[in-house]
């Protein structure tokens, strides 16, 4: 889902107008290939062999499938006498490209104990070495060779936020409540940067925009998925956006309101599945004897009020904000709201792996806009004006899933660094819950 | 679903601006209640009673439903004295108001053998007495009390549609298939006004649309529903409309091309749909020894190739334009279209009850957009900037389904007259088919 | 299920071993099919055509289903120049016999508004005019056609005592609760013959056997279906048997020392029946403010305490017995039982239809064991020893379920007279509960 | 499911009546706690965590339960001062004992990814070392603790079954077919002792009993499970039994006169199984290019059609009998033919992991009793007369399970030497066919 752009690691220095970009991207791309080393280090192997459910794939399967993206679209065809290395991957670690022929079914993911994780890792050595042969000649700027590393590096990126979702949801379902990570000692966090721990159950400020006739989608320069073009023109109106997130402290005022019980705030879908589901709070919070708790990458930890609610559903996000007489912003207002500023905040690279309060208030301009959760908008997944997916297999990705989703923006603490910017648009369905998404409020000016 | 407005029916002579507008609201409720009754009468009170399906619901049902519409938000609180026909129908025949209580689920409608077709004919000849002591004292326009009754001719209209398409798609699945209509020679229909049986067949021409800012929603003079305000700008780029709808025709051309089984066309749900549900046609086509045949509330037919394809989901309609090299217009490209278009076509009022062939082409404006079939738009179902639900029950409505579903225009051959604007939303979740909806197609100015 | 025997309406007199038995046959053959008419009489049309859930059937469904027995097993193969009512029937009213081609699809049954009721009633008369003419020649004792008619009768009986059941079960789930008759004072019933309302509430006696090698089923005078034969030896060992059934009041007490909680009286799969579908009493129990009703073919009515308990799945039956500190009998302890009993009790003729309190204990024989409601037995439906199924499709039948059902014995307040015999062997799936049954404790001797 | 008995390893020298009988069952028990051990050795880590199906059970699991049996009714109780390996055990690894507490959800088992594989290595160390302690002390025989010392045996061996017929579950669906034990020759096996290829596809003989009344029921001596006793005396009817098994050939002869697709030879749920699932061979059969193969522990090997058909349901079994002419025998019928032979066959021991050809034809005696496949009886899984489960927790097994299900008797390839007798009672439900089962047929003496 999420994927990315010209961050700030490949900011101009890195990235010059120059033909001989290339060291710049080898560079990236062998960071990324380690990062999912690094990511999945923790790990047993069994650990990266479960599913948790259909929705989540494992590890082992994520680590795979992008090294075989590489193998697929990247070495077979621009990697003269490039050595397969199993023929059988291609059924076991296709995900849905329809075009490259039948695959493993989704819900079966978890059953495929061989081939092992010991040789998922010989196949992206294998892999790695075959691309560090390919860099050896350079990348030329501009090239499809250039473009295909570019996305290959983005589409690792994107299944390095999901393999931290995907083992959070396994986690959280073991009687043990594992840590992923250990020997991180459990206190609070608070913001990157300027810890603040009072700042962050302060009222929420307003920041107000006039919308007008503005720019939306990538303007061409740096990485951008095809979903984020063509460029267009879109009317805004006037509007406020809320200058940080909604909190958990928030979220337990909405629950000691009855919030889950009250059908007028829910959409239709929504309080079907309130019902349905047995939804009570976000998904992970659990209530103990002695309060409210929240499985985390870190284990289970009890709640911090201050830090912004995560892992809730559109339909929750919505009745929130109905309950609390707000709404979600559109896409086109983030997006207007987030083009001026720096793409920063609590990402991976921080390495919190959770949302944390927000920092003190400063000018007038949101806080965590870059990190900590996915933000939830109220605009539907569709086409831009004028969009076209690219041709051949490599295009059937994002424009096929333009139907029943929500936009999220932003990024959230397992986003990777420098796979963010203003016109990145992720996407799920209402109903899901397992990703690192939370809430911003909008209004109209009043 | 469906809802309507300041119609042919109800133009300048009959909505004088005097205060003494009651006499056409009269003769209006009056006219919606009749037609009601109409539609029911060539059904056995066995038909009225089955619910085809969970999405659909028995004519008993619907007849008494929008009875009870009357009976609690007009007669209970608007006509002193009035005694309750039964107190066990607000748990009979209530529908999702969630503030009006309990209610009989939705899949177990086909139950309810009690209250009988014929205490239902005598609830409505009830409510309608009371309505009629009511409208005695006339209704003040613009008073509370004629928004009531309004909205109830409108909601009545509504499931007048879908009393037929509910009907249609229980005769479907019944072995003798029966017509809902008898007598009605089985021949083919040409279009409404000018009969043209080739034009049907012709390749579609192209409409240019300037496109711009333009204003989109309701401007307030006449009946709409809540969910096409506010009326706000919009920016639409230059497109072109097909000037006709799709035809069988061209759907059997599809399908001979395969596209039932070519993943490349299909969004990621709808494929996957397709392969669960096994869809190979739309829903109502049948092949049988001598050809394709459609059941129709005439009964089984064979299948008019100049006819517009009918009875198509979402996914399906937007497989086909990817097919076809086009795509679905959006909704306010539909509505762009549609506002200077005189509000006529094969409605409800032809009595045709299936889409039927275009007439000749005239001069540079689409036939067929409003009648024969609702028209799946790229727009998902989402509110208009600024927009408000209504307070209290009357507004647990449109709103609440804003989320998952795409907005359809235009109208169908099973619209009652008067019913259809420019600015109509219709809305239904992209798998369903059992509605009388099909394909326009839309394309980028070249 | 229930199917039927040489009962009191057919004995001696009425069956003489003349050649000449045609009149008596006759005579029955017009009576039970006069019988269904009769108790589909307090019926509207909409009542006959809905279908309460997949284990149920329409009352139309019924009607018309064993006018087709008739008509194809009976009518086409004997009464040359017979004239099908409607070639379509064979679609729609066959159940399952796979040798007579495709058919309805169970669950759909309540679909089928046409044909109509009225329509059914026509091809009974239909159907009844051409049995009459057959009639008339005689139905010569020991002849195909006589085994045939015997076959239909049986047939229609059983079907009499479902369309009881299954009426039952669609008004319960009518909010109005409508009664199936009207008009009965709904005054507790007591036995029949010897009220006594004091007695059912007394403590159960026991009535000791000694078992033994015996015969077990049918002697092969009077009708009996296949799955009674082979007659053969059976061991039994001594046992005791409870000299009336259990009653509401004995199961009241089960559930007040929370018998529905409590896990280690269940089998395995009636506990995880009990969560999965949250039984907490016998279907048809609803607890209102002023305490437990049952709902009845005479409408909701409230508990009576020594009335046998009935409409209890083999589940429920079983941990009554293990909570109580016995057993359910073997079906062949019944049979010894009941082979020395008078087949006489609370059967459909006594139209009390529903379960009535035990009359006073007599003579050291158990009480209600023809009557109120069947008896869940610890024996799976299977096969005597040397069991082969009769050929042709007529055979296709009580042999096909022999798998995972469990037997029931004696009759119920809903099974017709005539219908019952010591060796009468019914069966359903351990957690069915919507027919008449109910439990009759054993015990090793002590 | 299978469990175990006074088999050929517990025969009289190693089993005096001397109070000194604790060497022997201590060598036993830790003679079966190692071979559970050598069961895992060629599995990783990730084949050891993975859950097939929900029927099924991750290998940790297996090994993991059994360990918690004995820790729980045996070294707690019993060994002053043992200390819990982990408090959080008896969560992960109780199975159904629902007198010890809650615990993991049972399609969920496959989540476990921690406790690692590792971890339940020192925790079986860990209760093996204080079990160890526990049997320096010695066994009396007799005893309480000797008792539960022979049920974790058995439960054990149970379990060893379970383990392979779930790896080859779950290998069976891996795209790239592991084999459970690698560099076994992949050559066709022949009858253990006397191989002899071509009597396997001889024609079956018959083998006839008198039948008379007979004790069934395990005798006293040695361990048996509860649900073989009481012993007791049952009427059998004179009788024939196949001499050898059904063999693959034969279900290919089946298949191809239409076995799957003739409803009149199949049970009715039968008959909608294989149509609800698509059944057209038995689980592991798989058609390729160069005929039938059929997936077993050493990876897919091609049909041999001389070796008994295994891994088909009771449903098949029984149409299969229907099919040729026979019928399936009943448990006291196998019984009283198996009482009499040496229970010695193609059991674990052999190492075949899979069915063999039957040897050459001898005396008058059936072949492959003990081994190769259980076998299916038409017998429904009841209770013997007088049955009463044993108090506590350690009876809440086998009498839990006494309805739905089927008995089958003998052992298969994958039975533990020693846990076969032929009082044995075996049973599943009628749809399951991941276990190594298959058909011997039964007749009437003609």
């Amino acid at each position: 889902m999420a994927r990315a752009a010209h961050e700030r690691a490949f900011s101009p220095p890195q990235q010059p107008q120059s033909p001989d970009i290339s060291d710049a991207l080898s560079a990236r791309l062998f960071a990324t290939r380690g990062l999912s080393l690094e990511l999945a280090a923790p790990l047993s192997a069994e650990d990266m062999a479960a599913q948790a459910m259909e929705d989540a794939s494992p590890t082992k399967w994520h680590l795979a499938h992008v090294t075989w993206f590489f193998e697929t679209f990247v070495l077979k065809p621009h990697l003269p006498g490039y050595r397969l290395f199993d023929e059988a991957f291609n059924f076991c670690f296709n995900s849905y490209y329809e075009a490259m022929g039948a695959r493993q079914p989704r819900p079966a993911r978890g059953l495929l104990t061989r081939p092992s994780a010991a040789r998922v890792m010989d196949y992206r050595a294998h892999v790695d070495e075959a691309l560090e042969r390919l860099a050896e000649r350079g990348f030329e700027t501009g090239s499809d060779l250039a473009r295909l590393i570019e996305i290959g590096i983005n589409h690792e990126q994107q299944h390095q936020e999901l393999l931290l979702s995907d083992i959070l949801a396994l986690f959280a379902v073991n009687p043990l409540r594992p840590a992923y990570r250990e020997g991180r000692a459990r206190t609070s966090l608070s913001a990157v940067g300027e810890p603040s721990e009072t700042c962050g159950s302060a009222a929420a400020g307003w920041i107000s925009y006039d919308g007008g006739l503005v720019k939306i989608g990538h303007a061409g320069n740096g990485y951008a998925w095809d979903n984020e073009s063509p460029r267009h023109d879109a009317l805004v109106r006037p509007f406020r956006l809320a200058d940080r997130l909604v909190t958990n402290g928030e979220w337990l005022d909405f629950m000691g309101d009855g919030g889950y019980r009250t059908a007028s705030v829910w959409l239709a879908d929504g309080w079907a599945k309130v019902n349905a589901a047995g939804w009570r709070a976000p998904r992970y919070w659990e209530e103990h004897g002695n309060g409210w708790h929240m499985m985390t990458l870190d284990g289970l930890l009890p709640l911090e009020t201050a830090a912004p609610v995560c892992h809730v559903s559109y339909y929750e996000a919505d009745a929130f904000a109905r309950w609390a007489g707000f709404r979600l912003p559109t896409e086109f207002e983030w997006e207007l709201a987030g083009a001026t500023l720096p793409v920063e905040g609590n990402t991976l690279g921080t390495r919190a792996l959770r949302p944390v309060p927000a920092g003190a208030r400063g000018e007038a301009s949101p806080r965590q806009m870059f990190g900590d959760v996915w933000e939830w908008t109220q605009s539907a997944y569709l086409p831009y004006p004028g969009y076209r997916p690219p041709e051949g297999a490599i295009g059937e990705y994002n424009g096929k899933f333009m139907v029943s989703q929500q936009v999220l923006r932003g990024a959230s603490c397992a986003t990777p660094d420098g796979h963010s910017r203003a016109t990145y648009r992720n996407f799920f369905y209402p109903h899901q819950r397992w990703q690192f998404a939370g809430v911003r409020l909008a209004a109209e000016v009043s």
